[in-house]
């Protein structure tokens, strides 16, 4: 299959890449490389150093005598979009290439809007180019959990069956987004969800939970080949900055009340997950939802496994709540469709944190603690905004 | 009440204007002129000659010695917003500013990418501003009944009840727009109930049908302060564009089999309604959504209303459907919340229709019927893309 991923350059683009390309697909790297702009404008780093994709794909074809095609730009130009897809010619696209982080669309309005016009108009344009060019390529786009918000009642995979004053429908599940980037996603959900409805496009949206973890069987067969590892307040992930933070000796640092449930999936079952996708595409015109997670855990629980499976001392504290989320919540969704295609999840034990506290430990030295605390508050987004650089 | 009107020299937000003048409250009008560069862009007027915004603020002060401060300027620009609410102060804004067409949206990518930009970004724009300048300023937002499309079950004012796996919560209602246009109103939708999570804003998101009529108490006052009509295939409302079809002799266009059922209202209602928001403010943090519109009818009963209230004779032909939609369907929305509030209802009789038919009759020499047929085709964005001009 011919496999156009988006975002190639990314933290799970990367592994992505490798992936499919070890699993005989001919795959395209799509990347702007604004995400190594997102470093520069706010001083942080991957923990472990990661070399240019041009680099990395030719380590990877010395590695495995297979090559991956690298486009660059980005998905706001839609020429670039336009002559890509007439070029490469792909079967499935993996789409990536967004803006990910919550705390950075939170930091202030320009950042805000930024967000949310690079994301919605790079999907647009991969729409409107699967529309004109080929409207059998099966889009496989990262949502996020996120999108759903916490509510009261089980969350569903992207439909809902309504009963109300004697009628029944299925309708798209109610979002509640919690960030302007969820929302983000939410705006694309529905935009994409229209473009198969009228155009007959084919588009699994995975919702995917948080990820944690570094290691993938491709990114470990040579160093050159990893992929990033963020543990910053505004791009790193949960576990992994508790990974981090329990290496450096600092107090794992829970957000308020830490009862925030939320759906977890180790980096490997990205992966797989993706590659079932593609295995299985969607129907013409179809618009499929599969709930991306193999576990939900509360952040209070996260911080009790990283602290168990840690070798040394480490302390839980609290930090105030820099966003505006139940602290304490009902929280079930249904996540059985990928396992239906046969999924098998890496669960998280204490082997795993342990590889990845590791990982953490191998490159202590480039640990920047300053860099954890977060600093964007969803409260106030004028605090933040007057000592934010210019965007990329 | 200090009351800032976005997009003021439009169809509904001049008549707004006036009559928010009228009633005693001290009125900014914004604008910037976007809409009359669509007119420049695809060849089409108003039937009815409208002035210059400046020269109808005039003439509004000379009849009524009553003023209206104009801001000349763009949502996209956030130093034009922020400046705008600082000089201004607004207690309340009622925001028509943004592209309003699901055609238009539809003509081809760039149009799509611009209404979504447009309207979201002008939007984010606001609510960013007003966080920063006075939470306590009410939103009235136009949105439109299109959000919700036609679910089989029946539609309510924004929040829906539900009940499932034995828990129950209160949730959006789920949205299915029918277009890139209606897509940004839910984005806009989505961004709002999220402000007014965070800040505290209060917003009332004001759910519209489709608005016919052209006069109001205030534009009848002079000629010069007349509103918009349009009757055009991109910009013209379905009870408008018949009215003028019938009094030029063409038949009346009814797409698809007609049972498409819409709710409706009058343009006299749009200002009522606007007019009970604004002295029912939603309170501090409180995002509510009224369904704006007083009856629902399908196109083909439009249809046959006008060639009813039409002296001459007047045939009814059906032409291919330009969009994507249910042809016949079941459609039942609630809209309780603006009669609670003491809403009377100018209901949709032969007298009406024969007022809108005048209004035509008037200006018949100026209709130019090539301008009507759809130029926007939801199937194939490529068709009408290659001929479209640029962008304002």
């Amino acid at each position: 299959m011919r496999v156009l991923v988006l975002g190639a350059d990314g933290y799970l683009g990367w592994p992505t890449a490798l992936h499919l390309s070890h699993r005989g697909h001919a795959v395209g790297a799509v990347d702007s490389f604004v995400r190594r702009q997102y470093d520069y404008e706010l001083g942080v780093s991957s923990l472990v150093p990661i070399g240019q994709l041009h680099r990395r794909i030719k380590v990877w074809e010395e590695i495995s005598g297979l090559s991956i095609d690298p486009f660059v730009g980005d998905l706001n130009d839609p020429g670039f979009v336009f002559d890509t897809l007439r070029t490469f010619r792909p079967d499935a696209i993996v789409h990536f290439a967004e803006q990910r982080s919550a705390p950075y669309s939170m930091i202030d309005r320009a950042h805000a809007v930024y967000t949310q016009v690079n994301n919605v108009v790079g999907n647009l344009n991969l729409l409107f180019a699967m529309a004109e060019i080929d409207r059998n390529i099966h889009l496989v786009k990262l949502g996020t959990m996120g999108e759903y918000g916490t509510p009261n009642i089980d969350i569903e995979e992207g439909f809902i069956e309504i009963t109300h004053r004697g009628r029944t429908d299925t309708l798209p599940f109610p979002k509640q987004p919690g960030s302007y980037y969820h929302l983000s996603k939410v705006h694309d959900s529905n935009n994409i969800m229209f473009a198969c409805r009228i155009w007959g496009l084919r588009s699994t949206d995975l919702n995917q939970g948080v990820v944690y973890g570094q290691e993938t069987d491709e990114t470990l067969l040579h160093p050159e080949l990893a992929t990033r590892f963020d543990y910053d307040g505004v791009f790193g992930t949960v576990l992994n900055r508790f990974c981090v933070q329990a290496v450096a000796g600092h107090p794992l640092t829970v957000y308020g009340a830490g009862g925030q449930t939320r759906g977890m999936l180790n980096i490997r079952d990205t992966l797989a997950c993706v590659e079932l996708a593609l295995e299985n595409p969607a129907a013409e015109g179809e618009y499929r939802v599969f709930n991306q997670f193999t576990e939900s855990f509360s952040i209070r629980e996260l911080a009790e496994k990283v602290a168990d499976a840690f070798s040394g001392k480490v302390e839980i504290a609290t930090v105030p709540n820099p966003r505006v989320e139940k602290e304490e919540h009902y929280y079930r969704a249904a996540h059985t469709k990928l396992l239906d295609l046969g999924l098998i999840p890496h669960l998280l034990d204490r082997t795993t944190i342990a590889s990845m506290l590791a990982v953490a430990e191998r490159y202590r030295d480039r640990i920047d603690l300053g860099t954890i605390a977060p600093s964007a508050d969803w409260r106030d987004p004028s605090v933040r905004g007057q000592k934010a650089s210019s965007l990329p």
